[in-house]
């Protein structure tokens, strides 16, 4: 089972796939989207659409999760913050996948067993359980936790 | 030249479709997108963009322009207006049209002459430009109306 994980952002947006076999899970790849603050809104979200597409094309997952993001004080980022998510989140249903949400204290209380894990302790966590990996960033890291929560979600039982 | 207007909600977002010909305007078409409240975020997102699709398939605009939404006090609501209003702009510029956005005042100045206008003020308005039109309700109408402040916008030169 290949499970995509992201980690949606207007102006960079993580994404981190990895297989489940049973109980054992592996790394198959992970980058970060990052769109051109000089181009129009609609533009920038078509880019982040293409390149989610291309992700998704390229290694067929069969189960999507996406981060809940944070609720901004400023309403103008959390406006925007939505236009990526939502975005994130159509892309990934439209290709015919189920698509799971976790609130990042979820995340985190899955990876390292506490909701207010610091993110170089889930990175470090990442490493064990994904050994050998290398993270495109910050965010790719935060797709990759969100994948692997989501796959401890659903069990071994498959 | 065909102009789609868009109101996004995620509850219920508005469509209206005019035709340009030098300086006069007609109604093309009009309808309200809503999506069913029992289903996923992702699912809904999915019904808004696969029915913009549609009714953008079915006209053909060469342009499209988007009303930029009100901020909530809200930020959850706010984050639900962005994911609805992230897919109406990606499933418009996807098609290879430019997409515009005007604020809410702008588009009441632009049909009523003031930013402070009533909404029975924007419809009377509408039934004066684009005599004998039926509406689908409030929010085609608001959409009706984005797309005559982008057809004035664009002025009569083309």
């Amino acid at each position: 089972m290949i499970i995509l994980g992201v980690d949606p952002g207007l102006t960079c947006t993580g994404w981190g796939i990895i297989a489940k076999a049973g109980s054992r899970l592996s790394h198959v790849a992970n980058g970060q989207i990052r769109t051109d603050a000089s181009r129009t809104m609609a533009e920038r979200l078509v880019e982040l659409d293409t390149t989610l597409t291309d992700v998704i094309l390229a290694h067929r997952p069969d189960a999507g999760a996406v981060e809940e993001v944070f609720v901004n004080v400023n309403p103008q980022s959390t406006l925007k913050l939505g236009h990526a998510r939502g975005v994130a989140l159509v892309s990934l249903a439209r290709a015919g996948m189920p698509v799971a949400e976790y609130p990042t204290k979820v995340i985190k209380k899955a990876l390292v067993g506490t909701g207010g894990a610091q993110k170089q302790q889930v990175q470090a966590m990442l490493k064990v359980l994904l050994p050998g990996i290398r993270l495109a960033g910050e965010d790719a890291a935060d797709a990759l936790a969100v994948a692997i929560t989501h796959a401890n979600m659903l069990g071994s039982h498959r």
